[in-house]
């Protein structure tokens, strides 16, 4: 099939190369402007992996769209609602409708908690129904050939078992749910968890990650119950099945991230991760459906207000003692 | 308090270490020939730890048991009944009745599948309630002080309150859960999925260890509901909790040794790892409540009956595309 691919990042260039090598024709798409679209072009490699020639690259978001019968969206998750509107401004939005639309993003939207499909629905009408495409993974493992399981989530099975067909390979084996809020807000979630992981691992306190995926899938399986999701979905592939690659993996920019949070270096990346934007989410969704959200608020204190990550993190684990079920 | 150790292997040297740190007058008993006693003897410490000299050392199990207030068992789990019943022949047992009675132990009778509160049960009659410790946390981490949070699981709360009052300190802080059947048989599990990790490791397909997170939860869920219990024990402390330190550690025995029998080295550990059993008990537990435990099986067939670790694994996490709750 024809797949255009939105994004040339890390994520979004692999996609690119997945949908190449398991058989479609591809085209990756980046800004007018954009330095990895540069690079790609340049070199026709990132710093992961080598495009093949026939992946044809371009920065005409129209013609990207127009060709293609399926379009996978990765961009940055707090950039979308804009991107939706620059598309509806250009009269590139219709378009979608008539067209498979995968979601390989993970956020919320700061300010609002809300899901990126809801960004969706609201920019661009019902008609569009994406799909989310989430799980674990590091594409520095894919590329290796080492494969995972990946979910697929949406409203509709039908469209699921489809995509999933042409899709699904070796490498990436794909289960499909039809819990796409829990989907969403779990995949979302896991990268405030893995924020939290790294400081745990900056305290050389890594064998409290035990104590914090217990009780983190508990505070989300909690949200996601309130939310009118089905909270079981927490335990699922989205989310706890996402900790070895977000909490455990040298790779993992959310785990780094904290850890160089609590060591004082987070000045040294050149871009805040995402599990940042996403706590200050989490506070919003907190607030709106009532749940308390311990780790996510301790992580929000400390990346977001500067908190003492030692003093935060030690009361959080290792304060009074209770009930597991409390 | 006056506190009795029984078992001086690895785990039951050190609840001695820190039943003394924690400001009790404490016995250590090893049976009569013990190599760890003898070493422990000579030279007051093991490969871990250095024992004070306060700590009494004992091959008297009659007057270890007479003289405790709280008794704290660490054997192995399937040498335990007849340990029990050589209690009952030498009229030791009826002491126990007046102790509080703490299992630190992880495991389930092989043969039957039973718990090891079940055994007691059985054993010694309904007058005794032994308390289950259990949860995160390695022996090497604990003494060069590093927490954790770890579960006190019984029938009675009150009985639980006042041993979480008496043993919890920073280093080990309490959580403590009145599901005593989902702790035991999550406790014990944990080590099948440990050996499952090892095995993905000695592979190097480290990263399914998100799926197999994802999905061993899942069939332990499944399997714990069955029996009566409560399900959500399985993300608590005792299972989903000791994942970072049976999954992801290098001291884990049971992921080291999955790990060596994917690498044909397993005939180089002086003794089996306590999982291989444990998976034995799981095929009874499997068969009795009729619920499938596809890892579980997995782990069984490879460690019990020499299936090929390469086309099981892939196979289990490869195979035919399905919804995540199927």
């Amino acid at each position: 099939m024809r797949v255009s691919v939105l994004g040339c990042g890390r994520w979004g260039t692999f996609h690119a190369w997945y949908a190449y090598r398991v058989g479609h024709e591809v085209t990756l798409w980046g800004r007018t402007g954009s330095e990895h679209l540069a690079e790609l072009r340049a070199a026709r490699r990132n710093e992961f992996l080598t495009l093949p020639e026939e992946i044809r690259l371009t920065d005409d978001l129209t013609e990207a769209i127009r060709t293609a019968e399926i379009v996978i969206i990765s961009i940055h998750a707090q950039a979308f609602r804009s991107f939706l509107r620059g598309l509806c401004e250009h009269g590139q939005a219709g378009e979608l409708a008539y067209r498979r639309v995968i979601l390989c993003m993970k956020g919320l939207e700061i300010g609002t908690g809300k899901r990126l499909t809801t960004v969706v629905r609201e920019e661009l009408g019902p008609a569009i129904k994406p799909v989310v495409w989430v799980g674990p993974g590091h594409v520095q493992d894919f590329v290796r050939g080492i494969p995972n399981c990946m979910v697929l989530a949406g409203e509709d099975r039908e469209t699921l078992r489809e995509l999933v067909d042409v899709l699904g390979s070796p490498l990436i084996r794909f289960y499909y749910g039809e819990d796409l809020l829990g989907t969403e807000v779990g995949a979302a979630a896991k990268n405030v968890i893995g924020l939290a992981a790294g400081m745990l691992d900056g305290l050389s306190y890594a064998s409290l990650k035990g104590a914090l995926m217990a009780r983190g899938t508990r505070e989300l399986f909690r949200l996601v119950r309130s939310m009118g999701g089905d909270g079981e979905t927490i335990y699922g592939l989205s989310h706890l099945g996402d900790y070895e690659a977000t909490l455990f993996s040298p790779h993992s920019n959310n785990r780094r991230y904290g850890e160089a949070v609590v060591r004082g270096t987070a000045g040294a990346f050149h871009k805040i991760a995402e599990g940042v934007y996403t706590a200050e989410a989490l506070m919003a969704l907190s607030k709106q459906y009532h749940v308390d959200l311990p780790i996510s608020e301790t992580v929000y204190e400390i990346v977001a207000q500067g908190s003492d990550p030692s003093e935060q993190l030690t009361r959080l684990f290792l304060r009074a003692t209770k009930s597991e079920k409390e």
